[in-house]
């Protein structure tokens, strides 16, 4: 990417791509999340986890998206922020603790909005890889990115 | 419903619906929540919020979305639990301080799987709505769900 930064619509291309920092995920983190907002045991309770579906703990999936996005934040460098319409997310694999995530995104489409002259729509797919480069999410994001102000 | 509880894949049938109970949102709690996983300051900062795209202090759409989860995993009563392989989520509108979030879950397609005996795929859409029962997210989610087991 050689784009000013800030970037605004008119600076994103179908191609682009962007890499971001790491995090570091461990059985603390899981807990406290599925805890609030996704109790069931495979999630809370690393030992009936184990014989569960996941055959261990795992994160929550909107754990792994929240994180996600934690990251995307951090790595997009969108002058109107990271603002999102919807997506599409799978979850290949499980996230597990001590996995350590980043997520590598590309720019799919973009497109000008047809009423707001003001915007466009962004479609990225954003990947989600642990330590060992496998996937564990893949999201398909619409973002709205607003042109460059004044 | 009449059907027995919990539910397994072969309980599960087209338009079967459920109702969640209510979440109430404040600020304090998308303020947390942003901090933690989606720090821009349309999510985290009262004040700047009024003059981004959203005007006014607004949940961070995966905010919503662990909401929402946490209000299924309450109201699908599933014997094998909740368990998500992906989906597609829109957030048709900002979800604010002081709403109060309830989800509808209507079944759209339920498919045994072809190659594990065991499970099926099961289909659902899940809208999450505020107190003037306004759609803030909509969510169709491929749930993996075991049959009986035994």
């Amino acid at each position: 990417m050689s784009a000013q930064r800030p970037l605004y619509f008119e600076d994103v291309s179908v191609g682009d791509a962007f890499r971001s920092g790491e995090h570091a995920l461990d059985e603390a983190q899981i807990v406290a999340f599925a805890r609030q907002f996704d109790p069931q045991p495979f999630h809370t309770d690393p030992d009936a986890a184990e014989h569960s579906f996941f055959q261990g703990l795992a994160a929550s999936g909107w754990h792994t998206a929240s994180i996600t996005m934690k990251l995307l934040v951090q790595s997009l460098p969108l002058g109107s922020g990271v603002i999102g319409a919807g997506g599409e997310v799978t979850w290949p694999r499980p996230t597990r603790p001590g996995d350590t995530l980043h997520v590598v995104s590309r720019v799919l489409e973009v497109a000008a909005s047809a009423s707001k002259p003001d915007r466009g729509r962004v479609t990225v797919e954003c990947s989600t890889l642990n330590q060992r480069g496998e996937l564990c999410q893949r999201l398909v994001a619409r973002l709205v990115v607003m042109r460059r102000p004044g």
